[in-house]
């Protein structure tokens, strides 16, 4: 549904919600996917999402279920918490098991025992038995509900399988299992089509399946889907029996997920400070990074602070104290997003490193020239003191080849010893490009200009 | 396959190709599957990813054609480079078409030509049909071969077809076109097994299908498929006749290569600036941003110069210089990021961006407080200077305030105006920062602090 006609829905919807033509609001959602339901729920303020979350949940607990999927979790969180725990459970059993999970594991301690208890035993075991597996590891994110067919069956026998099974909608691979659950093979739909019907399974299967167990961690998950170009893959227990499986649009949320997180940790914000936190929240994900920050400020300002007395001499020396510390921070951040986004993707081998590094340095060097000898003509044009002008160009430059080195080196050395280098790189990158650039810049001067 | 094996693996490619045992080294790599091989050429230096790659290209050219797939586009394009045009087409006419078309359409314009001369004249028509698209709209990066059934077949007329097809490894939706090919309709594998054979697919299809546009912007497409829990989405042209379809696996690309977009703008590096782009190419990418940089930078030194003799009087206001600008510009990073994370995955609504405002502004005024408190209590006792206390600290909160209101409302402008808001935003809000918290700074310092 284009933007456009989703402003117009959430238009007629408000105006419906104000006359308490409630039905009225019901039959035009209830026509509508969970996707285009939860456009129109974003277009609304907070009270009127109540409002078409109950409608939904009377006359729908699927639909209700699923779009409380596609709205997220912070939303969604927002909305459950608005209605009692039965109603809780009611509508989260309608989810998949791994939705369900997310939002239970979510919801206050004691809710979330309560929502279990109201839940149909059978969901709620399922749940249960999710959340004993670690956070973003593909345990936590598997359906645990797998269609397998036994290795002995026949192509007709599979087929008739498949015929008869309720709550089937979308298989494309067909996981073959041992007698004793063992994952051994797949097949695909269109492959049983193809063979004389009394044809064993086992004759036809692939046997070389990939697959990933509970605690593989959800972003290597990814990388198998996306590598692969798989539309799932199966989840096998240490003893290789399959006990779920991941599909795509599961991987699409992981992958979005962890790019989100890498672009926030760069910019120092926690990965779940999203546009509908609530204010209070975000000052406390936030200020612990600005503490941060200003101690490693006031690290560049004691190095700053060393050379008083020649900036009281030479106060236009504090004119260019931006310049040096943006050229800096600018240029090493350029280095470590490509090195941290590149550690991501899997892009970085060990063999990559070295002459990533050289890389690095050499663009540091030619930057380095190029912006030293533009800052220092500025700097001689303005302040019409050429010793001024070869002491920024020269900083200048060091600064540069600094944080091209830093920036490669930083990342790289915190995936080594398993940080996460999009959270740390940025802070101690503009420390070190603050520091020597300022140190660098006023050392210089110290030497250089004319004590008159 | 694990990094380890793959290290393994790659040592013992290296120690084949060394002993000159190149039989060796193609009986490994032919067992493998295209993203193993590809991880493994990424363990290689250059030299011998070229000698993998051509005893790929003799074996198995639709494994070499697979395996530069995955490696993607700046390393596939080394390694065609040492190849004449003749067998560039040879590779890539066995790839899919939106494949075959992302490298033809990087390569040097004549080399483009020759290559495409050289195809199978039924590849070639097909790559230079997706080249007439605009680059990153659907119909780019779409497959034109696309398998669709009449709505007038019966089922068992479907499955006959289906049967009968080549090259048909992947269908999961099929696609249902009338007499003229306009999209019609759409029924799943399963569903034909779940009907009587002489059901007409008319009466078993969805009519409701989601498509998308030739010009459909990418980023768009993906939107989609994500919102939907799609697998695939047909592709149709003005007359809403079907003309190719995108699958997930080329989603997902889309998806990371958006992702990795946004991540570089945001840090001023150009999309195409990778782990494996040569220096000086690099060089060229990040010197236009690095001017960009020193120009604003120069901007902010002076709202310095104005203060120069405030300077030379209180050196130690200098000494606070960094502390303004990286308190200002970390928080106003802050905030923008997670308002342009919030654009790109549709989160941002007109309806919430009021709300987002208000929301930031808070806590810009919070831990503009909290940061003013603790800034303004260490240059107290650092200086011993109660005013000068009070002045970094009210510098720091109308700073901090200033950053959360820019870094709300810039990227949503930009995004108004059409200008991606990764790209421009950092800079115009550290601009502001800078300038805004050096003017507070300095001028309050001016007006209160004790001339003596």
């Amino acid at each position: 549904m284009q933007t456009q006609k989703v402003q117009v829905m959430a238009g007629s919807v408000r105006r419906l919600l104000r006359r308490n033509a409630y039905g009225h609001v019901t039959n035009l959602l209830a026509k509508l996917r969970p996707g285009d339901i939860s456009s129109i729920m974003l277009e609304l303020p907070d009270r009127e999402q109540s409002s078409v979350f109950s409608l939904l949940m009377q006359r729908d607990r699927q639909l209700a279920a699923e779009t409380l999927k596609v709205l997220g979790l912070e939303p969604g969180l927002d909305l459950l918490g608005q209605v009692a725990s039965e109603e809780i459970s009611e509508v989260l059993q309608e989810l998949e098991t791994d939705s369900a999970a997310v939002f239970i594991s979510a919801l206050p301690e004691e809710v979330a025992q309560e929502v279990l208890e109201h839940m149909r035993v059978k969901e709620s075991a399922e749940v249960r038995g999710l959340l004993q597996y670690e956070e973003e590891t593909a345990g936590r994110i598997m359906t645990p509900r797998v269609f397998s067919l036994c290795e002995d069956l026949s192509v007709s026998e599979a087929i008739h399988t498949i015929q008869t099974t309720q709550d089937l909608e979308m298989v494309f691979y067909l996981y073959v299992v041992d007698g004793r659950n063992h994952l051994v093979g797949v097949v695909s739909l269109r492959q049983l089509l193809m063979v004389p019907p009394s044809t064993p399974l086992k004759k036809i299967m692939t046997t070389d399946v990939i697959s990933v167990s509970t605690d593989t961690d959800q972003e290597e998950v990814a990388r198998q889907v996306a590598l692969y170009d798989l539309l799932g893959i199966p989840v096998v227990n240490a003893e290789n029996k399959l006990v779920g499986t991941i599909t795509v649009d599961d991987i699409i949320d992981v992958i979005e997920e962890e790019a989100t997180e890498d672009i926030f940790h760069l910019a120092g914000v926690e990965a779940d400070d999203h546009i509908s936190t609530r204010a209070l929240s975000s000052v406390k994900k936030r200020l612990p990074w600005l503490v941060v920050n200003l101690a490693t400020a006031l690290l560049a300002a004691t190095v700053v602070a060393l050379y008083e007395t020649t900036i009281a001499r030479f106060a236009f020396l504090a004119v260019f104290l931006p310049v040096v510390a943006g050229m800096g921070g600018n240029s090493g951040t350029q280095t470590l997003t490509v090195i941290v986004r590149g550690l991501a993707l899997g892009e970085v081998t060990w063999e990559s490193t070295k002459s990533v590094l050289l890389k690095e340095i050499t663009v540091g060097i030619s930057n380095g020239i190029a912006m030293g000898i533009l800052a220092g003509a500025v700097a001689y044009l303005w302040k019409g003191s050429y010793v001024l002008g070869l002491v920024l160009g020269a900083a200048m430059v060091i600064n540069l080849v600094v944080a091209g080195i830093v920036g490669t080196l930083i990342p790289l050395f915190l995936k080594k010893i398993n940080i996460d280098p999009a959270i740390a790189s940025s802070i101690f990158v503009t420390t070190f490009t603050d520091a020597i650039g300022f140190l660098s810049f006023l050392g210089l001067a110290f030497h250089y200009l004319p004590i008159s």
